[in-house]
């Protein structure tokens, strides 16, 4: 008799994005008049890249001749991106083997993944608010998960709580949803923290492209121990624009080992090999010429370019708000705005006179943990004149 | 304390085809004037169709224009990939509902994936000689296998035997790595026993579409009872050439429930839409236009001249395997023949031999289970100059 895995049955029934969807599909359907603004869920408006349109064009011509024909690729990724993605490193002054890096079809995927390798024994710590991935992924493992709290006192950026035994340890930096990027020090804070539980640090850097500040950590790898303690999970996506392309990189350093039950050395870079060696069959050698050019010195012009337009909207945001007396965080070095609902008002409470009044539409915190009750999330990817004019319709009628 | 999952200690720690690429470039160093002949690896030769390579073209330039730009897409794929699926289905005479099916990319992550749903107590039945990643992906959630033979005597096509107690049961058919292809009545033995046992049946169609006969099944769901116990796997890789490309579906339908531990009903396609909503984003946008264009009158077309290039490479190959009074199976309905190694020779003794000798890769049985030992698999995906000369250095000097 085939049994179902039964931890499904503890995960929530409604995905908070769906739930946002259809509040807003009925608002739209009472009010087809009313234009409504799209500043909840974090998707780009801006199309790729020239360079990277040019490179996937050519690539998808090679693919209709016999001669340039591409099949089966490498599951990690051809050595052409890996290269690129080993020389990106290098100009951060972080040093990697090609064979530590792996190219994957976007962050969310290898996160979801990534916990394959762990035993569902593990204690997984994951910051309050946070991305509902990280907590569903282990969730569905039937795994214990413990919260560290993010809080206007601590600028959302949680510390380790050496209270807590933790096994494997979920950082977002810059955050979603906050948007708040932890210092060098503060990283260095929690990477001792790891060595000292013999934990391992699953680091989301999806939103490294936005950091301006050279003070400010692009990679949990600039500090000291990460490579013996820390996986980082990267995408293209909002880098480039690349949400519907679908590409993403996973560092997995040699020197990233744990015991076997026998006393064994097991790497986790030769485990996430395994795995993707048997359970993936690697990204388009379209889409993968396409994320090459995303690094090129051409592409990374052409992405930077495509990152000041939103970081201007981000600015724009944050001036409003300012003005208006209302209380934020993140927007500096991220996409993501994090304020705090005006009049002591619910997350939800204000979600729906945002969308009813105003004809905007957020992302209530409390969708992403009890930390963000209170709270609310705006994006700046969209367009500079919707931005413009949903913060007039904010500075007129909040 | 970080502890890893420890059944990764039971995988072999050699991948059969990374042992065969180690042999094979040994040989060629050593023997650069050689024309190596590759028969060994399931790949495609023959490119993209034109039908294909033009709606990609198409959807790339999309990509660079803000108006028509696609950002992220629904995880189970755009509607119109699915609809035309559900045409592909209903023209088999299948009625399957759109959102029976889910857009991936490819069986072989589907294949890995699905195996979330299920709990780790569950036993797996595989056949034997059998697809590597059916098993490899079970001894990494530590489940027990247990195998049906193929043989000789039964045309490598196991039946069902009432005294193992499945579970979880993978079919394959046309089969991966024999060609071996189930009858009607075949497969509904295999349903009714799936159904005594209350087992799901796993159903990897990946080569489907190199049935010509219209007895032979393409789908498990032509069989009565199959949609309250199966899934079915499909693959462009094989249909279109898409092994670079990478887009497949997985159809889960409504009536697969079983119960879970408090009685409820837990639906297998509302769990497969919870794991891919939270642990994939989909596949990309151009890749799907693709994918859709396969489907168009047109590109069926185009792909099943394809199919017949690789048909004629099948039958020029049994043809002197017959003349040579090699007994084999599959080549009809399959890109695979699965021969028997002459003079009583283990798969390995003449996997070198035709390599040493002749300069041809095969890939040894052996390295697809026990029941492999003795039988060796070459592919019809070569060039027709490749295979045609293949054929004469057998028919010369075997």
């Amino acid at each position: 008799m085939a049994v179902m895995n039964q931890n499904y049955c503890n995960l929530k029934e409604s995905y908070l994005f769906s739930q946002i969807a259809a509040k807003v599909n009925a608002f739209v359907e009472k009010h087809r008049e009313k234009k409504v603004i799209r500043m909840g869920i974090g998707d780009v408006t801006l199309p790729l890249a020239p360079s990277v349109v040019a490179a996937m064009q050519k690539a998808v011509a090679e693919m209709g001749v016999k001669d340039t024909f591409k099949g089966y690729g490498p599951e990690q990724g051809y050595a052409f991106l890996r290269q690129a993605l080993v020389k990106y490193y290098d100009n951060q002054g972080i040093g990697l083997a090609a064979d530590e890096i792996f190219v994957s079809d976007g962050a969310k995927s290898d996160c979801g993944n990534i916990t394959d390798l762990f035993d569902n024994v593990n204690t997984i710590l994951v910051p309050d608010p946070v991305y509902p991935v990280y907590v569903d992924t282990n969730i569905m493992c039937g795994r214990k998960i413990v919260y560290v709290d993010g809080l206007p006192e601590n600028n959302f950026l949680p510390m380790p709580d050496y209270a807590i035994n933790a096994d494997v340890i979920y950082l977002c930096s810059p955050n979603n949803p906050t948007g708040a990027a932890y210092t060098k020090e503060q990283l260095q804070a929690w990477v001792d923290y790891a060595l000292s539980k013999d934990a391992v640090i699953l680091y989301d850097a999806a939103y490294e492209a936005f950091v301006t500040d050279p003070d400010i950590p692009r990679s949990i790898f600039c500090v000291e121990g990460a490579k013996t303690c820390a996986i980082e999970l990267c995408s293209l996506s909002k880098t480039a624009g690349f949400t519907g392309t679908r590409c993403g990189y996973t560092v997995v350093p040699h020197d990233l080992k744990r015991k076997a039950g026998n006393g064994a050395d097991m790497s986790l870079n030769k485990m996430w090999l395994r795995r993707q060696t048997t359970k993936f069959n690697g990204v388009p050698y379209i889409i993968q010429r396409g994320a090459e050019a995303v690094f090129s010195t051409q592409g990374q012009a052409e992405c930077q370019e495509m990152l000041d337009y939103y970081r201007e909207n981000a600015r724009i945001m944050m001036k409003t708000l300012a003005q208006k007396n209302i209380r934020f965080f993140g927007g500096v070095y991220s996409p993501y705005i994090w304020l705090q609902c005006p009049e002591g008002m619910g997350s939800w409470e204000f979600f729906d006179y945002l969308l009813e009044k105003l004809a905007i539409v957020g992302t209530p915190g409390a969708g992403f943990g009890k930390r963000g009750e209170g709270y609310l999330r705006l994006t700046a990817f969209g367009s500079r004149e919707a931005t413009i004019e949903a913060m007039s319709r904010i500075e007129e009628k909040l």
